[in-house]
């Protein structure tokens, strides 16, 4: 077990006290590169490549960014210029725009010799909080590990399946789906993943699998296609997943290939739960089939495939034949009946409008 | 639409009347290579090394194989030698075996003189047999692809998902999942065709893709993952698939992910299709779940991808980080409760005991 919830160092402050260092997590897990942002041109490209990818650890990145940013010229053009510009790195990253706008709120009143220091802390303070939200999810999962661990014979680890990555990476601290996992290990309850490889980008394979093996977690990597196999053979006692997007009534929309989980959970009578902080309910939307938007990918992570060259190199092969059409949804709507429980800071809950109030009576900011 | 039923031509007598001409499937879909076999050796090469695939086609080329021994040398222990070489290549396949006890049986009692020119007639029985039964299962399927599609806006495609190669290249003719869809495409009704890419192997994405392409067939391909999203967002009016082994009470067991697919379209009540000629069926098992046993099969298959670099050459990329365990079940079985029934080449026939005896009252021998 890691000593710390950030045992991955995907975002740190560097030995110099203000620059800022990250895990550049295109090249995982085939190369572990570090790079050192040190203005906010820097970060917003680092944004922007996907270097840093997850939607706290795109906030929290942000938000160090407007810091370097004042740290250079903390005038009132220059913070207005820098978090324009770190806004547009992700237009539609509902994080990103939280974050900046937390920010802005707190340094523009202040005398520009203060703001410098200021955006440091309250950057430091968001990152502190998203490791309290996500070592919160944690514990409340840990307990349903517990209470399913307890009806297995003895010595058996707990069988969990995840999909794509609500890991640590994608956070500061353990992550979300992930957070029970790295609790459950410090807890010595043991545990095995199933990790499903989540094609087309691979996220589990790639990220997943590189992570809860640093970790030291037991896990296996299976193609997407064998989760209904494992489950109708007995060999999964929990889902957990994260979630883009919550409705007020509990739809949950996360990474394509989430709701075919479900449905196969739902046949076998697995618990399937979707770990989320409460930031992640969007409060103004009842439907998740009807009001939440899929996004349409680029076919070419369909019809081919990147992954380490035998020479070690980053390279990609091509799975088609030429001209061939394809079609990538990035994410897909599990409605709320096939949701077991809702893991979040505050507890767990039903997915239901009546269970999200119970833990949520006033509606988080976002 | 191809004008014959083996317009892939992947295996078809030489010009010169006698050696076998296949198509390498290995380097589907980036090269078309057509492989001379002269010789019984050269045969069970192409089958060991999945030059050709496709229980059919193997039984077929199987067949072949004996009949080019002959030719070299048409003495009882040449003729068994190579039936025991020939058998030896894919020691699980049904058909394979089928077909060399047919030929031994045919050829055994015949003087030597005689036999090569018996071999290549029953080899050529065996391949029109089976064109006729994968033409007769498309007639079938075409029936049900008319009703649904009757039902439809004038003029929209029939939207058909399928699963793996059932195709014409696993078979001589039109195989059998694509049976319909070549003989819709014949008729003129207008379908387009969802191809899942059926990872670790690709068979979707790779042979799928180029066969329906190769005949113009419109189709998209898709993530395994998004099977259910389509089928959530009514994008799919029927799945049909094939299957390696149907029990006597209409289990099927079928290229892993398949039974994914089945639990979705349930859950949408969708039409889920499995095409299959009668020596499919195991009259000898009635639990699919218990008695097919799901082959294990090489963690580098999940771990690796194989496709076409930008420079043309076959490679490999790695997914996962090094020394990440995975596992490759081959196959699932769909429980026959999943399954809206059984497209023979006798006719369509509920996935149950007594629609199957309807069809077999007498059981076909494999």
């Amino acid at each position: 077990m890691p000593s710390s919830p950030d045992f991955l160092a995907n975002l740190r402050l560097a030995a110099d006290g203000w620059s800022v260092e990250i895990l550049d997590q295109t090249v995982l897990p085939h190369e572990l590169r570090r790079v050192t942002l040190a203005d906010w041109p820097a970060a917003a490209e680092a944004i922007v490549t996907m270097q840093v990818r997850g939607a706290p650890l795109i906030g929290v990145t942000a938000a160090y960014g407007l810091a370097l940013a004042l740290r250079t010229d903390p005038s009132d053009a220059h913070l207005e210029l820098a978090a324009k510009g770190l806004l547009q790195t992700r237009p539609t990253a509902v994080n990103l725009r939280w974050a900046l706008e937390a920010m802005l709120a707190h340094v523009r009143p202040l005398p520009p010799a203060e703001r410098t220091a200021a955006a440091y802390g309250l950057a430091a303070q968001l990152a502190e909080e998203d490791r309290a939200t996500n070592h919160a999810i944690g514990q409340a999962g840990l307990e349903i590990f517990r209470a399913l661990a307890a009806a297995k014979p003895s010595g058996e680890p707990l069988q969990v399946m995840t999909h794509c990555n609500a890991g640590s990476l994608a956070t500061l601290g353990w992550g979300t789906a992930t957070a029970p996992m790295y609790l459950a290990k410090a807890a010595g309850l043991p545990i095995h993943v199933w990790v499903s490889e989540t094609r087309p980008r691979n996220q589990g394979a790639a990220l997943t699998a590189w992570e809860l093996g640093q970790a030291g977690i037991p896990l296996t990597v299976i193609a997407d296609n064998a989760a209904g196999h494992l489950m109708q053979r007995g060999l999964v006692d929990i889902v957990v997943v994260g979630a883009d997007r919550v409705t007020s009534t509990g739809d949950a929309a996360n990474k394509i290939g989430t709701y075919l989980k479900a449905l196969a959970a739902h046949a076998h009578r697995i618990p399937f739960y979707v770990a989320c902080p409460g930031t992640t309910i969007d409060w103004t939307i009842a439907d998740g089939l009807a009001e939440i938007p899929i996004e349409q990918r680029s076919a070419r992570e369909v019809t081919h495939q990147v992954g380490r060259l035998p020479s070690g190199a980053r390279g990609e092969v091509q799975l088609t034949p030429d001209a061939t059409a394809a079609r990538n949804d990035g994410f897909d709507v599990t409605p709320a009946r096939y949701i077991t429980g809702l893991i979040t800071e505050r507890g767990v809950c039903p997915a239901t409008t009546v269970g999200l109030r119970g833990l949520y009576p006033v509606e988080l900011k976002r």
